[in-house]
């Protein structure tokens, strides 16, 4: 686990209860004998047995359960709506894994290449609807009026998540793509599930709506940061750290934002992007593209840009509370992280 | 359209409104700009303006709304969950289409089959999306409380529904499945949505937790006589009148009630059926062993056991309700309709 996840007695506190509420969210949420199909998610979640697999990061319900903390609320009160954005991400992710055709996650084999893709989308479908029956769980300390508008919210949030997921994919069959159409991508796909967990932890702990729409922005832009960064990693990271190719983006031929900002800014970039079939001989002359019209630094700075509104969001929502180091240290890392 | 639908102008009326619904909520339920991804659920929905498409039969919000009619509501206040659990229904039929592998429905290409896989799947959790989000239409109409109920027992069924897919996929794969499989299978697959629909047309029209009971039976065992039916016509149906081969059911080795009552019965059936690839010649002898062990008959008398306690449950409920007749009859008609 990362060093900062072990830095703070609170967090290891947190992401241990979150564990726990997820895992016995999956293990008792299924009504009959269908164990195979639990044993699925069992094994996605990375809580098999006879495996040593590695888990997620648990980012979002742990920003979550930090929101709720910050904003005055006891945080174990919000396992319930922790577990459930975490299910929805990992529902997510299996669909994912099978729409890219990727055959592995986390090292281990993806539900898909196991069982097939039928059983691996309902595998997916199950997890989705597991997620949505469980925030209700947040009863009786919850009262109907805040678990509906809950509820609301990650139904409302699904939906952004397919159509950033519908443009993503459609993205890889088009060779032009505006800076417009790469944010509402990013807006769906990346932050929409952050920016909805900052505000349910928000919610969870305050009517205030003024700190509600403040903690929503601060996951907001967060999400912004750490897709900017990602794109910026995806290219000019570190290989031996990240522990993938940082070619990898340019040889699939990915519309990161680099990419876009490339095709935009350099006319060399954006005749050799078109013509596609980028092999690794050509990285140098690429990259020298890249530099000559300032996109790495202004990729930067972008992701520096967002972090900051982060900040300011998360500031003047709690600025004064002693443990608001603890999340902006989280939010430092997640953004600078390296891999 | 089905005579029965066009007989009584209250079925026009809500039909006509349901459609609307329907149709309304996938026009205005998304965020953005995903235009393609509407029209991908437009087309499957049967809207699309080039063609001439078949829609579904609209059933499980029909009776929903017939429900709430019946249990003395106004059936226009429940349309937004009547939308909802159709979209639920559909989102289930665009991923059943490529788990089955299913080129096309209503005569017309499936999905997938138009998009790819990956989009395919998207869309479904798209829609899916949509039909939990839109359950929060009932208010203002119906309060926090009432609406809770309803978003959960929806999330609550659609998680059975993937029970209940796990097993149908799982049985393509086994030679044995036994009576009590089965039933798990399509208590997921088959009941559990019409006993959902029906139950909350009566949780929409009264607090009354005896009625609301009385119409989730209702919609309970309307599913499992509506299952042991539609099996008996996929061996012994009119051929000319379900469009299908009769001996389809037959021929794909589809682990259907009258095959697992005649394994169970008839020793010669159980042991040809092991060997597998039933070819068309093979029809008279197969059909001879399950009318030796009067396979046909009893699953006809089983379909019409369960329909008998429908009737009950709807009687107990609102037997006095003068339109309990309509209800009744299109009970009749799901049931031992030819097609």
């Amino acid at each position: 686990m990362e060093p900062i996840l072990h830095k703070y007695p609170l967090i290891v506190d947190m992401l241990d209860h979150i564990e726990t509420a997820c895992h016995s969210t999956v293990e008792n949420g299924f009504h009959s004998r269908a164990s195979i199909l639990k044993d699925m998610l069992i094994y996605h979640m990375g809580w098999a047995e006879d495996g040593n697999l590695r888990k997620g990061k648990r980012i979002r319900p742990l920003l979550l359960c930090l929101s709720t903390h910050l904003c005055g609320g006891d945080w174990h009160d919000a396992l319930p709506a922790a577990s459930a954005v975490e299910l929805i991400h990992n529902f997510s992710l299996i669909h994912d894994d099978i729409q890219d055709q990727s055959p592995t996650r986390h090292g281990q084999p993806t539900l898909w290449k196991l069982h097939g893709i039928a059983q691996a989308i309902n595998a997916g479908d199950a997890l989705f609807s597991l997620a949505l029956n469980h925030i209700w769980h947040l009863s009786p300390r919850y009262n109907a009026e805040t678990i509906s508008r809950c509820s609301q919210l990650l139904t409302s949030t699904c939906l952004q998540l397919t159509e950033g997921q519908y443009l993503d994919l459609d993205f890889e069959k088009r060779n032009r793509v505006t800076m417009e159409d790469y944010q509402s991508m990013i807006e769906g796909k990346t932050t929409a599930l952050l920016a909805t967990s900052t505000k349910l932890g928000a919610m969870l702990a305050t009517p205030d709506p003024d700190k509600q729409a403040l903690f929503h922005l601060y996951g907001y832009y967060l999400g912004l940061a750490f897709q900017v960064m990602d794109d910026y990693l995806g290219i000019w990271g570190d290989e031996a750290v990240t522990g993938k190719s940082t070619s990898s983006d340019l040889l699939s031929g990915k519309l990161s934002y680099p990419v876009i900002l490339g095709i935009e800014r350099n006319n060399n970039f954006a005749l050799r992007w078109a013509k596609g079939n980028i092999q690794p001989v050509d990285f140098t002359s690429i990259l020298t593209m890249l530099d000559e019209a300032g996109v790495s630094n202004s990729t930067l700075s972008m992701a520096r840009e967002y972090t900051d509104l982060a900040f300011v969001k998360l500031r003047a929502a709690v600025g004064g509370h002693p443990d608001c180091v603890i999340i902006e240290e989280i939010t430092d890392w997640l953004v600078n992280r390296t891999s």
